[in-house]
């Protein structure tokens, strides 16, 4: 028998597959957008590629009145729809078989004996092994009643070796008083290491690329303190409004719905020191180290801006603005714009701002990490020479245009000495042939291996409303954000909030 | 009246352009080659920019019986076929007015009598203000005649404020003491100052932005040292074979023709400390020191490699051997290949090795400064996933595709932590819409404005074959070349030398 050879792999390429275990995965919430978006197509597409066991089991929970096979069908649909790689009929089969459905609401406890007898039903039909993930694809205030149903019913612990995790996602609260309260709520019943947080934008290729470019490289590293970088701009921004989200978003906001999250999750990989290996423990101390150097300056008003944006042009179409949007508050106060600046109090990063933004209707949609350095502290040029050139920068492009860009200054052609900014670009999508994965593919499958690297702690998610809460506070006692006009980037507040450092924002 | 505004610059330019005064340049070896592809062109093309000033003159001095006109016209043919700007009439009637032709051989006093009276006719009629450059462009073995002869008519010394300078080509010598009795020859004449050795990698753009690129900015140089710098490769790479060049050539070869010269200028200009200032003075004493702190491994048996092209196939073509080309005595022990490792005896590059190669017939025509890092001093990541990890590296690209690399490793997409090596590339031609002057426009430039940064000095020149000489004796002593098939990389030996430092050739 000849040795079997996977031919997309390297013959030099002595890395196991990180597939998963027997296991199966439950979905509260299974008929709203996240989970017929990402989290079926997601299921899908691993299993295409070969990730996840034979007998993988995908259970829906739902009040509907639907069999097996129409849940089965609504999978096939959004798999259909949304799906990253090639529908292929033999993979479909093969997961459709282990698609389970339950009626019921979340305090029905029948529906909840039914849950338990349909995962005890797989780990026999499937070999599912009772290992299975709950994931919590719904809005937090059910969070109490569902995983109080699990730990009542037994299904928040297995039996002997098998596992039970629980998969939350955010918000993780509105403050930090409402954020520890949940993670009682949730600790109770599962242990912090069963406990999944999704920050989908850990899962993003470019996020963990901050990593790999900061730690496998060389010549990174010694650039990465305050002897050579002047500041760091962290941009989170949008050009949609708030679409069909205003229930949601409406007494939120753009600080907790981005920077209390994203924005610092992005900041904790990119200040943090080097961990002494990538197991979870490791990264969530190096993370949650440098999120409790971050530092509020001490004047919020000079230092923390928000916005609220009016109508204007976006795309060509004129757009209203946000307190005319469906379902807003005419007097509402909720900032669909923030830029606060937080400073890091230690030997690394002291006096290195870091400005963090995020807005709905800015100019673009762009999420970017740009690290700004100081000037040469000595140019051997004449001034003129170099009048043109800016700051050196290495920005790590989030998304859209997932890649790295560095910015410095070249000669420009000619018979005389004029140095010019220009940039080196590296591009995903040009340097590799094989595809991103969805950041919820990579995220399920960590979760079904047991790999909490990608996800924050509690520690953390407390930490960084804790950062955030006085903003809060302050804008709270503040009066109304400043408006801006749809497509432009932002209040002149923001602008004035950086020019006051001499330093002034990209316009990526 | 309204103020005059060159659309071609930025109204921000508050730069002087540098046009050259008043002055004229005198060729002596009109008739060669260089001469007609090179030195024509450039001057026409100089002139086309704008930077000569309206009386500039042209004078040709060649055995020859021609006319002014005659000699007009074969400047105005090659310029039609070599110049880089577009032709434009205007400019060349001007320029063409210009123009006078001296006949004569080197040692005929007449002649340079005719070459005096010239320039004074056209300090009267033309104001070049007695501002002259002579032009060696002519054997080493007729420079004494040359200049003894100006000297002897009184043309090395103009009169009050003018200038006279002289221009000389390599070779400067084929050994140390060669170097310095050609120095004393031309310094009985002119002064240190009023000499001007062109060695045409250093007016190429690329080599231009070493200086910027280390200087400018301030991502690079904190890394440009034994620390973080695993050790740097020069090579300049040929296709071609010896061409017509056979008598030049043979006895010559390839490190006095191009190691001697331009990779250590290449290699001082990476190696160099910031200079105060870019006048020449500092400028020269920053590379004359590095220069000076370059030392040759003891075992030069090992460290150095000399090779011979053999017949091969190059570009689908079936080309001979060094030996078999027209006027190659077969029993040449003349390298076509060279390499050689050298160190750094300073701070900043103890323990870094410097590799130098240079060679015809190889695999591609390619000169590049390839600056490569050591590996990460610790990786946190698994062993596996960084297999497929190179050393980062920073690429100067000389020629033929000018620019700037740089390699270092990023995360492949997938739902794993692998590691592959990636580039990030900057481009001349795509970054700047401006068109590369020739080297030689900037050179002659130069030269007309008494700039001397680009130019090596005789201390530099005479360092260069003091590190050559002991390379070269040892070879004298030692047998033939080894014969390498023309396409290849060269000798196998080369391999082996960065073999046993566990190291290896880029293939550019």
């Amino acid at each position: 028998m000849s040795s079997a050879v996977n031919p997309l792999r390297d013959a030099q390429d002595r890395r196991l597959p990180r597939i998963a275990g027997p296991s199966g995965l439950v979905i509260f919430g299974v008929t709203g957008d996240l989970s017929r978006k990402k989290l079926m197509p997601a299921v899908y597409d691993l299993a295409n590629r070969g990730l996840l066991p034979p007998g993988f089991s995908l259970v829906g929970f739902a009040r509907r009145d639907w069999e097996h096979e129409d849940f089965a069908q609504v999978v096939h649909d959004a798999v259909k729809e949304h799906s990253r790689t090639p529908f292929r009929e033999e993979v479909w089969q093969q997961l459709a078989e282990g698609m389970r459905f339950v009626p019921g609401v979340f305090d029905d406890d029948e529906a909840f004996a039914t849950l338990k007898s349909t995962i005890e039903e797989l780990d026999k039909s499937r070999g599912t092994g009772g290992n299975f993930a709950f994931y919590l694809s719904v809005p937090p205030k059910f969070f109490p009643t569902v995983v109080a149903q699990l730990e009542k019913h037994g299904l928040n612990r297995g039996e002997g070796e098998s596992w039970r995790r629980a998969v939350i996602e955010k918000p993780f609260g509105h403050d930090l008083a409402s954020a520890q309260e949940l993670n009682r709520t949730v600790h109770g019943v599962f242990r912090a290491s069963e406990v999944f947080r999704i920050d989908h934008y850990l899962g993003k290729e470019t996020v963990q690329n901050i990593l790999a470019l900061r730690f496998a490289n060389t010549m990174f590293e010694p650039l990465w303190n305050r002897s050579y970088v002047d500041h760091v701009q962290i941009t989170m921004a949008e050009d949609i409004g708030i679409g069909g989200r205003a229930g949601y978003y409406d007494g939120i906001g753009a600080a907790r719905d981005v920077i209390q999250n994203h924005l610092l999750q992005l900041l904790a990989l990119t200040a943090m020191e080097e961990p002494s290996s990538f197991d979870a423990k490791a990264l969530v101390a190096e993370k949650l180290k440098v999120l409790n150097a971050v530092q509020l300056p001490k004047d919020l008003a000079r230092h923390t801006v928000r916005g609220q944006y009016a109508a204007g042009w976006q795309g060509g179409k004129k757009v209203p603005g946000y307190l005319d949007e469906e379902g807003i508050d005419p007097q509402s106060v909720t900032d669909t714009y923030a830029a606060i600046k937080l400073g890091i109090d230690n030997r690394r990063w002291a006096g290195v701002p870091f400005y963090l933004r995020t807005g709905k209707r800015l100019g673009r949609r762009v999420t970017e990490i740009a690290v700004v350095f100081q000037r040469a502290p000595h140019s051997p040029f004449g001034a003129t020479d170099t009048q043109e050139l800016g700051q050196n920068a290495l920005v790590i492009r989030v998304q859209p245009d997932e890649g790295v860009t560095i910015r410095f200054g070249s000669k420009v052609p000619g018979t005389q000495m004029e140095i010019r900014d220009v940039t080196m670009d590296f591009a995903y999508g040009e340097s590799f042939t094989e595809s991103s994965p969805e950041a919820y593919e990579r995220l399920i499958l960590d979760v079904l291996l047991g790999d909490a690297n990608l996800f924050p702690r509690h520690q953390e998610v407390e930490r960084s409303w804790e950062i955030l809460d006085p903003v809060e506070r302050h804008w709270a006692r503040s009066g109304r954000p400043e408006q801006y006009p749809a497509g432009t980037w932002g209040p002149g507040a923001a602008d004035e909030m950086l020019a006051r450092d001499g330093r002034s924002w990209r316009r990526p």
